[in-house]
């Protein structure tokens, strides 16, 4: 079948994020990436040349060997790259940015995007493939309230992927009513420049992570609220979290306790986890895992190194299920999920995939 | 002035934890080291050679150089020392072998131990300096039930030092009802045989310590639990953890989120734990510290590398104090604790000079 | 092709590089593995429960997850395992019992082993593959001399292997004269029991690893060493090493200084290195990667966590060629090669599937 | 004695080898530092505002707490810093700054740095602390050509320190004939702006560090060469080195390998080390260690993180000593020497105090 490969270019393509977006969309069958942007700096060079630095060393960072097709692109300037003969844009530039340049592309077609500028704009979803598709009908609320050909859908925050990821089937049929949460973050998290140097993670913890658990907190119930056809009421539970960032190359773990409205069993919890998504992942979209959640009985796992790539990636694995209390409303656990990979890149286009498919892009 | 000092053993004084007792105790003025213990492999070998490998390694992990005069003491069978001759014990052995050899020498000495094995017994306190100093009267009932001219007073496990020493002011001045601690613990903990193996925390996260989680949980409730004179009622609000192992060398890191009996302030929260121990401390004991409690208002402290020798280590460190909800019941906070100092030899040392400021030693 | 499978053991196989050896033979269509052997505690027990410890971890360190047909055989004696009906024996127990097993199973069949234990002896061989498999002819001397049906081929230590194959086509086409080697070791190479401990090699270096420098320095001059059908007569350039190791997961990066027979240009040297093995690779053996030497021209190349899975861990990458003074003798350059893959379990079956091949096993 | 303090100017204040100046000299009985300097951003900002980030992270690094009397200075333009009322400069700004601000200080009074800008001058000296003070002779050569009533006096680079001053004793005894030298590099060396990141460095070793080995090869032969009054004629032997990264936050540990003009025993290196430099730590300077070489016979020492700060950080230790060939003319060993204290701003402090002691400062 030769269907023809929908337009897409890369904001932000020359940094870690940017990168994950070109090693994971080069071969896809759906998206062609015809277009790479960047800053100023960059704009005019060649994509290689782009991410080589004065002394030779050439900074790629993505899975495998920089895709030879984009290699040799112009990269384009991101505030004046021409938008109106794209399918979709999938953006990673850092919040500011952000802000300007992706509503000029989305009056002319889709962004995805990693960035947090529109994440709390109340005609803006948090889609979580598998989770809230729902909300994507909030996208047509979007397109008609701004005028938009296009839309803006961020992917939420790392950090609530997981934590969002976990709950969802716990809210839906037990009802969450209380979450204290604990991360453990992979330094990939910060990207490159600066990024996390050395000096503060060998041998240490950083303690804080400036605004990860106000964005946490908040994504968390926005993900998990109800869209009523007109917004987002976001659910009601609280969430209070402590970020932490440790010598971790990839991939978050999370220390979760959970109050519940109603007794459940263990089995109970585990039996809502391992149904989770299943009806999301048969429709095999490319990007998708075979399961979104993985339940790991060994006391001693999830750990995050041998558990990060499950799935591709794209997979949070669950374990250390213990009672909180004995009256079967309180539960912990731990969690791994893969900040650069379900966290962002990927998720980005596993999204895209299902949007594609709902008929809202191309 | 030419006091006499006190004749001290150290068990287990080949291990990683024996030898911090061993540096700790050089040149202390009022406890003398005249014997040294360990297993039956060590036993009759001089020090310096029972931890010397065949492959001419001298394991000394002690802070600064071993102490020449303890490099050339025999080392005795932990299970034949006589402990008839000494005023006290300080005991790191296993917890099984402390099961056995820590009553023999109680008949004699005072036996201050790392080990848990008697931990959890009814007539036996888990003394930390400056908290809970009245439930030294327990060391009585233990000597008469137990008819023991000496007793055992084990400090408690490493992660609940920190957390005890800052809920102790809260909770006398405000009421603790529920307490969650995620922890992040150095790997010396372990000690050396085998402790933890570099494949296993290098890019990674242990995300199990067994039975670690259970020991803080009960032993906070003891710590902070009311003596009247006969036994110690455990103090009844809950606690509940989730222990992790990361790549830290030294000291642990707890993220806790605490809920309290009554509203209060920020400034009653610090102002509570910067008083905290002020009398204790005024006793000038030579390993107390100036403070048991220091508020750090920096936003990225504490950082256990930076953090964990204030006080030469006997300092507990917090910060990133934040309400949890609006109502002044709930905050949470961080704190770093080292754990083979305060939560380990060095306070042991300390609750022997207390005791034997009160008396019960010597 | 409805080829039927030779039978194969893993003998060691509970422990790294045995699991190395399982995932690496899954699905392999010329190696059946039919028996599993390990030491006496193991036997008896089905694969997956000998791996799992009482505390309910599953000690499973392959790529990829644990073969579910291998999860259920259960695992034998190494001392008593009957050899007669196999084909081939991989062989990764540590040196002592390797004396004394190996022997026995190379009466009935091939033993291909990492292990030590018999490298030095004059009519042993050590493969490395592409290399000097002319060397390939002692093992008929081994049998005539031994009276065995099979043979024992070990494989060079994983430090060799590496610091071999890029001075092999140097030693060819130019003379090697001298080699200085300073190499940075991952902590995999010592396994994990009891492996390297994290309080060793978290802001540290450990400057010693116990007789590998000779290792290195005496094997180097066998491999590189001519046969003249009887017997190999060493290399005769001396081999100077210190071997370090460092906080690296897997991958061994070497520093090496070698000067040469003959003055050479910087383009002849990398010529030699990329011409190298051509032959052999395309041969195309299951195993073996497209190059055994790749030369990556960024200076800051290569970087062990960046390059070690080159070739599926088989290739050899090198970099930061530069003269060493200026007449052309003399040469220092980088290289980083996987210790666990092309130094142990997989460089094993590539050996293997190059005797089958040459008719020497099967 | 109530003997007045000469003032002095840590220049480059605010970074991290700044920092290291400041925690070295507080207290130092002969220095009083009066002034600080840094780039415009931080000019006119109270020093511990500077250091100060706008999330309210105080950024001191340097040992112990950050000085209460400097914390109230307020930092000056380095450009624009007036020289003419101090007596000594610590310099620790970038080369290129350095090139610059040196010698508008240098016209009147003394600059001791650790900028690379003039070290490479034929006036300038590279003064190692009991090493080649005679070196000391080619300061007034500076001034006279100079013009200058102060001089520039360098440090040599952190790498170069531990190397040399290994090599002093050798050289003068001896004779070296030819040295190869790998580096494993602590990554404090590279600052904090931007330092090296972490992504580099977990799992990871970093082969190239730009200009480094260049340096070192230069500047040991500096070091070691002959002044005769007029100028410095470097030493001839060649030094060929690899200079790399790691996951070490202080301390440079270096793999020597050395050939000496004329064969001696292993006696005779331990003694020349033993011996070395007693002449100089005997006059007692303040930063001073006691031995400027210690030689440590455990197999298994020297270990960057237990040895680095032998001496107060101002020791070099070596260990590992080997034959490397038979013939009594090849060495080998390995050292490690703390980058940011000897090697960086104690190191020239030292200096300072030398060359107060000699008349040149003050």
């Amino acid at each position: 079948m030769a269907t023809k490969r929908l337009k897409a270019a890369v904001v932000g393509a020359t940094g870690l994020a940017g990168q994950q977006f070109l090693a994971a969309l080069a071969n896809h069958p759906q998206f062609q990436v015809v277009k790479l942007a960047a800053s100023k700096r960059s704009a005019g060079k060649r994509y290689q040349d782009a991410i080589t630095t004065d002394a030779g060393q050439v900074s790629w960072y993505g899975d495998g060997r920089l895709p030879a097709d984009l290699a040799t692109l112009t990269v384009q300037d991101a505030e004046a790259m021409d938008a109106s003969d794209l399918d979709v844009v999938f953006s990673c530039v850092e919040s500011g940015p952000a802000k300007i340049v992706e509503p000029k592309y989305a009056e002319h077609c889709a962004v995805i995007s990693t960035a947090s500028a529109y994440r709390y704009e109340d005609d803006v979803p948090l889609l979580l493939p598998g989770l809230n598709l729902e909300h994507v009908g909030l996208l047509e609320r979007q397109q008609e309230k701004r005028g938009w050909k296009g839309f803006i859908a961020p992917n939420p925050n790392c950090t609530t992927v997981g934590l969002a990821m976990t709950l969802a089937p716990l809210h839906r049929l037990f009802g969450v009513k209380r979450v204290y949460m604990t991360s453990l973050q992979a330094v990939s998290g910060a990207g490159r420049s600066p990024g996390v140097i050395a000096l503060d993670v060998v041998d240490n913890i950083i303690p804080y992570i400036p605004g990860e658990e106000e964005k946490v907190e908040k994504e968390t119930q926005k993900i998990l609220g109800d869209f009523d056809g007109d917004e987002i009421r976001p659910a009601r539970f609280s969430v209070s979290c402590t970020c932490t960032r440790v010598a971790v190359l990839e991939g978050h773990t999370e220390a979760v306790f959970v109050q519940l409205e109603r007794p459940v069993t263990r089995d109970e919890v585990v039996g809502a986890w391992r149904k989770f998504g299943a009806e999301f992942t048969a429709r095999g979209y490319r990007t998708a895992p075979e399961h979104l959640i993985e339940v790991n009985e060994d006391p001693y796992r999830p750990q995050v190194r041998l558990d990060r790539d499950a799935g591709g990636g794209m997979t949070t694995v669950v374990g250390r299920l213990r009672p909180d209390g004995d009256d079967g409303h309180g539960w912990k656990y731990m969690l791994v999920s893969h900040n650069t990979k379900m966290g962002a890149a990927k998720g980005c286009i596993l999204v895209a995939e299902h949007l594609l498919d709902q008929g809202l892009i191309g």
